[in-house]
């Protein structure tokens, strides 16, 4: 089962809708030209194909290995290829020059991340999590600490974790136990237990550089009182050789239901020594700069594992015979039709397409705000920033949910021989479900966008929003091929809007009611976002047929958005309504009569 | 987390909206008072919880084990639970007295096989398959077989099985290649290789009836020359004794995404000694009376593993102490509320809830028609055939999948400890999975659906159907607790009607748009049926209550309907204009451009 990094789709989006070329005045996109993106994303492309992929599956079937003293070993030949991506140096793409990155844009970064994701979602956590732990240190650590961990970090010749949950405390982090203790050198001793650390300990770096989540000795309680450290797996000494090994220690592996491949450990800590990353009792906010970040890599991952699946499940629909097609055998030679020819595995591998182009680019279109949030144009910024609060939960959760909607589709397609563990779809179904938890479930996720995002600064983010595409509506409007799909925008915001209208005047009332309301609406808006997606593509792929261009991506791209406006988009109507029932027939049970 | 069979949901539905003690002049009932529906489900369901429950969660984490051979073993103590559940005389439950059965109604054992599933999925596929076998050979073979096999397969002494796929083929089985050789003394030499067969092995019983899908040699390809045989482990000799071994094993286990517990084996005939079942050529006539059984036991499943897994989603709600109330803390002396208090983790709870008691109701429901069938009033008799053709995929398809979605949601409230083998969460939905695809995957029972099922008898069946609920609405319209109930129910099932009608308009035309409308016109039923049982529910509960119970019973059921209504029926209107998009859309793109 050959996974394919979807190059075309993404070059498509980054240099044909979102025109990528006229972005060379914005920091970091100097030298970004359409043949840049094209030439990087065909080699990101081809390394996830044949380095990455081809140790997916087996890594699935072996796991991890966690021996006495805390050894951790990764599955057969993932060391070799995280080597493999280390000197092709993949991952400092985009990390900041000053400290040897090649600081491409987030948006190339993106890229190369859905690749790396659907080849395998279990690895790409290892360069993942460096990833945030290098976004943490990098945005609020000492200059002494960024010069001393970032370079290697940032090489990926050291990893880097995040350290938050504690089995008492995930979501509710403001329970927090781990304590620091000064030395009153600089340094701290930090001891505790962490819980659920993706690549906690592995054999594939000489050194790991966690960020931990701990209340210094006497700190208020909850929230306030944390504080967020770097404990190194082995101290480094000035010269940045590596010194004494530090007191922590993996403790254990997690049994999972997937993404066997990456090592989730019990993290021991025992007086291990720690430097703080920025100040004292500002640890969460600290950690919301690198949760922000990990929530898109979250999406991203679970809609990767999505286009993985779709693919595994197109290769098995073309070959399989079975049964004839409803309207004449359409392999007349053969024992029997390939089941591709049938009508409701058409729905599935359509629909799956449609989701999973659509969220490709979603995720495109949101790595370009984030870079944006760098202009130097104010309103340029404010507005990327404004997206970036208010979509960070919807790429995060949204794109999940699809992901693991696509990966059960997939494994649908596949009948029977889904289910046995001979064929990848088992593991794409497991992998992708961890997605909708992790990072912040997409439950909170859904209760971060009605109670924080949408109401900061009076609304302003998502006005914004509703404006921009009433612009794109005025723009587009009118008859011809992308006409179902401006109608449909339109619809799906009318309802977006009539269902932010909703919150707003009852939430207040009863918060309970924004809650109840908070995974419809974020649905609701997840779908708006997409078909706002497929009217860009659609429109582009439209131009360049009328533009003589003969190549059939164009038209596909056109039909796989129409199942998008046919099918999927009446979820938005259905989501309003549900969520304008209100909170009374969710709460109307007491807890004991469940 | 002890699983509880849901004793009192089900006795309410059977004995208090059903009103079981009406039907005592059926076949079957005379002796079925309410009481002893009580009673039974009673020690049904502490059976259940004692014996079988505690050995789910340690059979999926050891699986069954095959040795040289072809000797399989189950997991540890199923041998041993398997033999309670035969000594407590529980297979025979519904078996037909003249073969030693008990002779009580399909209702009954329906209600049995729920309690069963819930508590591990994997071990009740053992005596279920059983049941599958003895069905087939109930119906069709001669008098001589009947009384050799059935009396031990009806008691559980011996197993059966059902071999239907080979490599090559599954839900086109005209392309079945194991051959039978006629030998002229009324035997037949089968040879072939056969996978995916349930319980096809094991160590729990002394013989293992195997009822084997085959092609007389020389008979017509396709489906018309398939022939059904019985196929014993163990040759039975004229005294009932076990003889030679038969020249068949089990070359090999599957490995699976989960129902571990169950042995899923490669069987290799080798001119196996085998007895055909009924006439040559009727293979498949012979294989549908036990396959729509098994699509029934098969929704049956699937619900049952969302009961079990709402359960133990609203155990650790209820525990898990993370977060406050957003309207002020509901438990203030400890460090966090229990999850509980979460309106989202509420609306995932209510909407298990929903499925789960709806499902349930919908099982017993249809169970009563399987029963009626046998009636002796032709009027009677009519209708409950025509109903159990027209909903058996209904029960399948959309209880498998609600299933899945309450497993899915079951570990959504467990966040990461769901994704951890260390709760149960992870086993059910790996559980639920499977119930989607065997037995005919969902997709092809909604072509059955729509293919078949409605067109028959001119559309007898769904007229019938219409004609009920109409009545219904007409008897219970008007103002009162059950409003919501009916109003809801009335509008559903005029939009199945359009539904139903744009069918038979367009899907004559142009077949692919009955197979691109069948997924959500199923769906669409589906939810129109539940809601046919939600009123119902209603409406008795509110019944006992203005005749003065004080049970909060009934008003818990009341609310759970109300979330039905307000929160799940507005997937009606959705699916009827996803279905209505038509054809074009699934069809547009050549099977290259995937």
């Amino acid at each position: 089962m050959a996974y394919k990094a979807p190059v075309r789709d993404l070059t498509f989006f980054i240099n044909e809708v979102l025109e990528i070329d006229r972005y060379t005045n914005q920091p970091g996109f100097a030298e970004l030209s359409s043949d840049l993106v094209t030439q990087v994303l065909e080699e990101g492309g081809k390394f996830a194909d044949e380095v990455i992929a081809p140790i997916n599956h087996p890594g699935d079937k072996e796991g991890c290995h966690w021996a006495d003293g805390g050894v951790v070993t990764g599955p057969k030949g993932w060391k070799e290829a995280y080597q493999a991506m280390v000197e092709a140096g993949w991952p400092s793409l985009t990390g900041d020059p000053e400290y040897g990155g090649q600081g491409m844009p987030y948006i190339l970064g993106s890229a190369f991340g859905q690749f790396t994701a659907g080849a395998s979602a279990a690895f790409s956590m290892y360069p993942g999590l460096t990833a945030g732990a290098y976004a943490g240190i990098h945005a609020n650590a000492s200059d002494e600490l960024k010069s001393k961990y970032l370079p290697k970090m940032g090489s990926g010749e050291w990893g880097g974790t995040m350290n938050l949950t504690e089995p008492q405390c995930g979501t509710d982090l403001g329970m927090v136990r781990t304590k620091a203790v000064p030395q009153g050198d600089g340094t701290y001793k930090i001891s505790g237990q962490k819980i659920w650390i993706s690549a906690g300990e592995h054999d594939f770096t000489d050194n790991i550089i966690h960020t931990v989540l701990a209340r210094v000795e006497g700190a208020v309680p909850g929230i306030k009182g944390l504080s967020l450290f770097l404990v190194p797996k082995y101290l480094v000494n000035e010269d940045g050789s590596l010194g004494e090994r530090n007191s922590l220690m993996c403790a254990g592996l997690e049994h999972k239901m997937g993404i066997h491949g990456n090592a989730t450990c019990v993290m021991q800590y025992d007086e291990a020594v720690g430097w703080l990353i920025g100040e004292e009792g500002r640890g969460m906010n600290n950690m919301f700069v690198v949760m922000n970040e990990a929530r898109l890599g979250t999406g991203l991952q679970g809609l990767a594992i999505g286009t993985a699946a779709y693919q595994a499940a197109v290769e098995f629909a073309k070959d399989r015979l079975q049964g004839r097609s409803l309207t004449g055998p359409k392999n007349p030679d053969g024992p029997a039709d390939p089941i591709i020819v049938h009508p409701d595995v058409r729905r599935m591998l359509m629909e799956a397409k449609a989701f999973v182009e659509g969220g490709q680019a979603f995720i495109l279109w949101t790595a370009l705000h984030a870079d944006l949030e760098k202009s130097e144009d104010e309103a340029v910024a404010t507005k990327a920033k404004d997206y970036m609060a208010l979509l960070t939960p919807i790429v995060k959760a949204y794109l999940t949910d699809k992901g693991f909607h696509v990966a059960s589709l997939a494994m649908q397609v596949h009948g029977g021989s889904g289910y046995t563990e001979h064929f990848q779809a088992s593991q794409y179904l497991r992998d992708a479900r961890i997605t909708m938890i992790y990072e912040g479930t997409n439950g909170v996720q859904a209760l971060d966008l009605v109670g924080r995002k949408l109401p900061a600064n009076g609304g302003r983010a998502i006005m914004t929003w509703f404006g921009e595409i009433d612009a794109f509506v005025a723009e587009h409007g009118g008859e011809g091929t992308h006409k179902p799909f401006v109608d449909g925008l339109a619809e799906a915001k009318k309802k977006l809007q009539d269902g932010t209208m909703w919150l707003m005047q009852n939430g207040m009332a009863n918060p309970d009611n924004a809650g109840a309301a908070s995974t419809d609406y974020l649905n609701l808006f997840g779908v708006t976002a997409l078909a706002y997606m497929w009217a860009q593509m659609a429109i582009t792929a439209q131009k360049a047929i009328d533009a003589g261009s003969e190549d059939p991506f164009y038209a596909t791209k056109i039909a796989t958005g129409r199942y998008f406006v046919e099918r999927v988009l009446p979820d938005a109507d259905m989501h309003l309504k549900k969520m304008k029932s209100g909170a009374e027939v969710l709460m109307a049970l007491p807890a004991e009569a469940f």
